[in-house]
């Protein structure tokens, strides 16, 4: 066998430059507009892809048509090497995608959860489905492909989620780690598995170009894949993680233990004719899952690929494709209707099933409604393989924009518009304790419900049974050093709130890590559902203020309480 | 102009799962091997270099041809791809080669570091010209370049150094902060700095085909770039890195940063005909030596590219070549002796040229002697230029981990075979502090200064002074909890130690960054220059042992004191 010399390298020096300089630029651009749209409290992927317009054919290609075909060539080593980085870049940022994703979470939250889930899923695949299967033409099908296999595109692309930005929205409002944020959560996690399931299915049958007997085989084999992978391949990884983690050099160990697994994953997938995103996507799940799975870890594997890979994917998106060109309002007006009236109203549909109010349903379904960056990956796949045109394409990004941006407003003005509840109002002495003495969570629970115990007359033991119960399911501490446990009971008569101070901090296991100076203990009554996350917003909303958390720390009565809370409603 | 759509993907799916395939081989084989390498002290590129021998022609190309052509095309998509990534992984690679050149140290150390610097890089660089040129075909001169060129880059090939072997080695014999430390480290970096300048000189010169102009331009351009890059860079990068810290997010914005620098300045350096390496080293040369890059910046780049990009390289060299067929056992005995009789000896000299002792001296010779990783670049760098064959290769490669392996050892046995001076016979009840009552570093400084002024009866101002004079140029906490004050005096009887325990911890700005709780100040006699290092050596020897250091902290009495180190005698 002949193997050449690595003397010949494959790429020349000019190549090198180019391939250095278009990756350069590509970085600092899709970066510097990333973290602008970060100031702005925008998704990223916000700034990066418009980074890659900036540089594509749309804008720079027209100012300066040399600079952009020199940079980007269309053809030739470096646009091979460009594509090779851009393939692993997307399977990597799946594998993050996947991470994200916690099975024991998505069934434990149970009918709530699964009604959002599926009708979330459902109804806006549905819509999708009867859409293009009717007007066919109105929704960019173009012919190439059957009109049956455009149709299930289009229905899966509106039925997907977007968690990393769900998760980022919600934990901006503060209602990540509320009830409300862990049903939207769970529901997007169902969302994305089975949409990413579906559109592998999807991807097989064009493989199998429609006989019966080979698309048969391509659904087993995903099936077997993704069933394979969820159960053995969690199971060993589960085994093998905690000795990579303890044994190897930190973080380059479980850095490569995890990457490989993606790109076996992926190798195999794409070989099973998918794409490798699926392979790298479900791996991701079966690592995540596994609660060996040190947070650390997770952080890093993340950090590593947002920090080189998921901007030079996004930049590279706008780069290839002329979405100046490629825009069409009516197209874009109509896969934005159909998107959002599918995602908002079955979300909104399976929340008041599930036994929520109308402003919390309402809510949930604007809070699903975010596409982002996954819907991005589907459509570029999809694209790819010919499912969709550069219009379709472009639609799908820019519905999957707008989606993202304005799920944070609407779901505050959802849940916002009346305020009937101030939180402050529902405060009182006896429940107000100057200084916790518990040194650790579980004792504050315990001291704060005796407090609220004090001032309605209820039970000290139910309260705090009640609490620690759902204290247990998962941290109520949402950041910034305030933590709200809460329950719900079954009887009460109105809602009422403990509140302590722990100056010294306590350990509330918070997601950002700082310890819990501000604690309040909220109970509501079971039979007015939308109360708790009122409450919730109210006081997330008021303490959003750096000044009043550091008032409220500071304050020595009952009065200064008063004082501090008056002073920011005379504010606004 | 004509874009294609990105629809054409320029991989289809046989080569993204080649790709992946040969990329999960490559990162797990590398990792598990470097893995091991570190278990047995040995520097991790050890273990990824024998990672692509196995996998590469000499062994997995014997065992299964089939499988080594499959994953490791020798043509097509996949190694275009595999090529670029390796570029980008060199690059990057000596980015972090340059972060770690720190200028301002390498000029404060001043004369000793010079010397040994100088005569570090002259004698072997003098002995590899003239073997070279006297004896070519010894030397493996196959007639393509002329035989001055080949000479002169065997030259360079003997005089590089490589710093993060010595480092690491300096490191696990704890005596990376100590003068000796200093010395070496301060003379590595001169000679990797000159080194390289040296070797971008030689391949422009290659570039230039002799002419004398072309010749003129080519060493004109490098001056240029490297003076430009060091100071007009180096500010800019200065002004703009506390900017890039502060407001972008971590660590995704420091990261594009000191990456699409090293891009750009390897796009440049490329352009100018020089090798991208070049750019990317001079650019983190400059980024290195702003004072405002923090250590927690430094170590993340680090990580993020000893983590997935430098394991891609080294295994993927192996890949390439047939380390069996290659492997001429003359000719690497040849290298070898050159190598180490250059190296060792020019440095020794220099040393001993300096004013330090013989056994020092030698021990300074063996650190130098460590090529690692840096002669492994530039080889390949050689090879792919034309500059030697793959026998060559070969034998430096194989000149590089033996003399990177054998360093630890052989300064261990120039330093430590009398033992003459056990640092327990030279503490005294009267310079014994059981519990350091300073809570700062500074305070304790004085404290044991005043201490070890009692037993001796000097002026604490003195010993404090020349001390703390010391420690001002860099903390001599060495890790674990252990931290070495030290200084020389001149007139001084005989070596002096104090000793003190801070169960509650100092801050002592340790590399480990743990609180020192064991804390030696050290005076030995200006006139005996071994004495130090001999007693560092000792120090750090016995405090090796876990046991021997917490039974230290925990000592109530001069007797405990005596008792815990003369276990430690017998135990031997």
């Amino acid at each position: 066998m002949f193997v050449p010399p690595l003397a010949l390298a494959a790429l020349d020096p000019a190549e090198v430059t180019r391939l250095f300089a278009a990756l350069g630029v590509l970085l600092v651009a899709a970066r510097v507009l990333g973290e602008l749209a970060r100031k702005l409290n925008q998704p990223s992927v916000l700034g990066e892809l418009a980074a890659g317009i900036l540089l594509g054919p749309a804008l720079l290609g027209r100012a300066s048509p040399e600079v952009h075909a020199w940079l980007f060539a269309s053809e030739g080593p470096t646009r091979v090497v460009l594509d090779g980085i851009r393939t692993l870049a997307v399977s990597l940022f799946l594998l993050v995608a996947g991470l994200e994703v916690d099975l024991s979470r998505v069934l434990r939250q149970g009918r709530a959860a699964s009604s959002v889930g599926i009708l979330g899923i459902g109804v806006p695949f549905g819509l999708g489905f009867a859409g293009a299967w009717f007007f066919p033409s109105f929704i960019g099908w173009s012919g190439d492909v059957a009109r049956g296999i455009h149709a299930l595109f289009f229905a899966t692309a509106l039925s997907i989620s977007a968690l990393p930005v769900i998760a980022k929205t919600l934990i901006d409002l503060h209602l990540y780690r509320s009830d409300f944020g862990m049903v939207v959560i769970a529901s997007a996690m169902f969302d994305d598995l089975v949409g990413w399931m579906v559109f592998a299915v999807l991807l097989g049958m064009i493989g199998a170009d429609g006989a019966p007997e080979a698309l048969v085989g391509v659904v087993a084999s995903i099936a077997a894949f993704a069933a394979l992978v969820l159960t053995l391949g969690r199971w060993a990884i589960h085994r093998v993680l905690p000795w990579v983690q303890a044994h190897t050099s930190w973080p380059s160990g479980v850095l490569a233990f995890a990457i490989a697994l993606a790109l076996f994953g992926g190798a195999l997938t794409e070989h099973l004719g998918l794409h490798a995103i699926f392979g790298a996507f479900l791996t991701g799940v079966a690592l995540g899952d596994s609660s060996h799975l040190r947070e650390r870890t997770r952080t890093t594997i993340r950090e590593f690929v947002s920090s080189f890979f998921a901007p030079l994917f996004f930049a590279g998106i706008g780069v290839g494709i002329d979405f100046v060109a490629h825009f069409d309002l009516v197209l874009c007006t109509v896969v934005m209707t159909i998107a959002c009236a599918g995602k908002i109203g079955g979300a909104a549909l399976g929340a008041r099933m599930a036994g929520m109010d109308r402003r919390e349903s309402l809510a949930i379904g604007f809070a699903m409604n975010a596409r982002g960056s996954m819907e991005i990956v589907l459509g570029l796949t999809a694209l790819q393989h010919g499912l969709i045109d550069e219009r379709m394409f472009v639609a799908l990004v820019v519905m999957a924009l707008l989606t993202s941006v304005m799920s944070g407003p609407f779901i505050q003005r959802a849940l916002g518009r009346r305020r009937p509840r101030r939180f402050a109002r529902l405060l009182s002495q006896k429940a107000f304790v100057q200084r916790l003495a518990a040194p650790d969570r579980r004792g504050v629970v315990r001291e704060l419900s005796a407090a609220l115990a004090r001032a309605s007359g209820l039970d000290t033991a139910q309260i705090d049974a009640a609490v620690w119960a759902r204290e247990q399911v998962g941290t109520t501490a949402i950041g910034d050093g305030i933590a709200i446990p809460h329950a719900r009971i079954p009887g009460l008569a109105r809602p009422r709130i403990a509140f302590g101070l722990a100056p010294q901090g306590v350990d509330f296991d918070a997601p950002d890590g700082h310890a819990a100076r501000l604690v309040f203990l909220i109970l509501t009554p079971a039979e007015q559902p939308g109360a708790q996350l009122e409450i919730l917003a109210d006081i997330s909303r008021t303490l959003q203020d750096p000044d009043v958390r550091s008032k409220l720390v500071e304050v020595t009565s009952w009065t200064e309480l008063l004082a501090a809370l008056r002073a920011d409603v005379d504010a606004r």
